[in-house]
């Protein structure tokens, strides 16, 4: 391993350790992010069978070779790898049966239940146990490979806001402008962008998820720039408020309270508390404005390898107190949205830390006049 | 519903006339390009239950004025719309039990085992029967207005084959081509691309799926140029081949192996004949220049909302013996790859038709030096 990768060896650890808790002999990893958080594999398809004593990584033929390179080149775990012939169900079968597994785990939220149909076809006699969350909660804590991504990330991504200036432009489209954010987030060194980038201006900014348009920014527009890149597979996503003179005074106040409730949120983060403290911060902020019903979605997501992961930061769950703990990477995004005005939101990445918590992405989030 | 649009009332019926077929009340389509195939939503979360005499979108509050702007636009089908209030399986439970349903069908290669239990959790009392490839066999022969779609974005992509002599420039990196090209395909007019572009140049082309990387193109190098674009959802794939001569015999060799192939897979459609027979002439004719080992995938993959969808075009499967019929949309991308020579894959979309076959992407496959 250098010393620059992930620690494999430490991720394996942990998940074989789990396997002992739950009574299981093995557990099969699907999600293909998880199997590239265990082991490093990148490509489109694999199963990795993690055994108490052993890593095996199932792919086929496109991947041999690559797979060869990248642990010739250390950056892979160390693994037996085993060729899919004709199926991955049928050689997963094979897999077990020369293994002697019989108690055997499975990710239930990824795995479809036409797929569980063919591996219990392909592995007659062995039991099936749903294991949930078993890789997603080892990768809610970041560790100090993914906190160094996440700060080169933020970096990054702080370029390119203050190249916004020169993107949003009046006269311009909403698509032009965002391919001109995702050219910007190629060219600061984003490998790609994390998601569809939004632009939304005027009446478009009052849906939250709305999709760039052939509508031109103009006059009295608040223009919403919701954008992201990966960096070394790492999730950045930001969120930052443009806008065509003249505005409203409810626009600029609009403004000013979704501003004031991300500052109160992040503010709120440290470790120990519950997620929904941190959204309740946001929230009754802008409920003191009038604006609770204007805000209808939830103050933040995790980002890692995926772009929207645990935790989860929204209103209190019963089901799910999620307590914030050190190494934790979210977003916070208060917003508000109102059919006819348009919408405002704000959004930075933050991370959990020892002491309180840290804004990775390190730009103004100042309304910008263009 | 605009003569331009999709006919969403044909593609609905069709489903609940199977309904009947398989003894159920109704079904629940999760698979998001299922439900914008049989309705015109294109949000990233939804349910639709469709009843012998109902259909009932079942979405989030992100999503309700977007869907009130589109079916005020036409440009969706009607539906009776039900939004969540807390959770997508808890009003899923709900409407089950207004719409009184008992026996209820599911996407078992969509529905997740965890996703399931939940369900079953919302929803006592249901029977929940597995309907496999439900709206995907209605998807694989594609509408007079999906074809339309196919034929405007072949046009449009030999618009970019034809610019590939100015992106592909010697001593510049495979990342920046790919971002040359994918920069084409959205000023040419995709909303999108359809997937991440392919550059590989030199050995790196041995790999069928090369990521691009910072290596330079240089003499002597075979550069495969994979890509693609998304018109109006539709998936459109092509691959090209260019070279920096000079180039050995043996790669040029290669090349002209790949392109007979290709031709030969081409001539080989029609309706009637089973998929693998189109796979197979173009692996004969590989095989019979000894390159039927470096030509280790599929020949070709069906395009439609998904860039990989059936019909599969590959070796004969005993378990699904394919009939080419007519609407019918694919790929056919032979290929071969020699470890330290290089690789080449041509790829071109083909649309079966009552008499023969309609190449989309029509445009030159000839090897660019450059």
């Amino acid at each position: 391993m250098s010393s620059a990768g992930p620690d494999w060896q430490a991720r394996l650890a942990a998940i074989q350790a789990e396997l002992v808790n739950l009574g299981v002999d093995a557990v099969v990893i699907s999600t293909l992010h998880n199997v590239l958080y265990l082991c490093g594999f990148g490509g489109s398809a694999a199963l990795l069978v993690i055994t108490r004593s052993g890593v095996r990584l199932i792919t086929d033929g496109r991947y041999a070779f690559a797979v060869r390179q990248q642990a010739a080149a250390g950056a892979m775990a160390s693994v037996d790898l085993q060729q899919v012939g004709k199926r991955y169900d049928l050689t997963l079968g094979e897999a077990i049966t020369e293994l002697r597994l019989s108690r055997v785990a499975f990710e239930p939220a990824h795995v479809t239940v036409a797929t569980l149909r063919s591996w219990e076809r392909a592995a007659p006699g062995v039991s099936w146990t749903p294991a949930d969350n078993l890789v997603e909660n080892a990768r809610v804590i970041k560790d100090a490979y993914e906190i160094a991504v996440f700060r080169r990330g933020g970096a990054l991504i702080a370029k390119v806001i203050e190249a916004l200036p020169a993107l949003v432009r009046p006269g311009r489209t909403e698509r032009a402008i965002a391919t001109e954010i995702e050219r910007a987030l190629t060219e600061v060194g984003f490998s790609r962008p994390a998601f569809e980038t939004i632009v939304a201006s005027g009446p478009n900014s009052a849906l939250p998820h709305a999709r760039p348009t052939d509508r031109s920014i103009g006059p009295g527009d608040l223009v919403l720039l919701d954008f992201g890149g990966v960096l070394d597979g790492y999730c950045v996503d930001v969120t930052r408020m443009s806008a065509v003179g003249p505005l409203s005074d409810r626009a600029i106040g609009l403004f000013e309270a979704v501003k004031v409730a991300t500052e109160a949120a992040i503010s709120a983060v440290r470790p120990g508390i519950l997620a929904s403290d941190v959204d309740r911060a946001a929230r009754d902020l802008l409920t003191s404005r009038g604006l609770g019903e204007a805000f209808m979605h939830s103050t933040g997501h995790g980002l890692g390898l995926d772009v929207h992961e645990a935790p989860r930061v929204g209103r209190a769950d019963p089901e799910a107190r999620e307590l914030m703990q050190p190494g934790m990477v979210f977003t916070i995004e208060p917003g508000a949205y109102i059919e006819g005005l348009g919408g405002v939101r704000l959004e930075d990445d933050v991370l959990v830390t020892t002491m309180g918590s840290e804004v990775l992405t390190p730009a103004s989030r100042d309304l910008l006049f263009v």
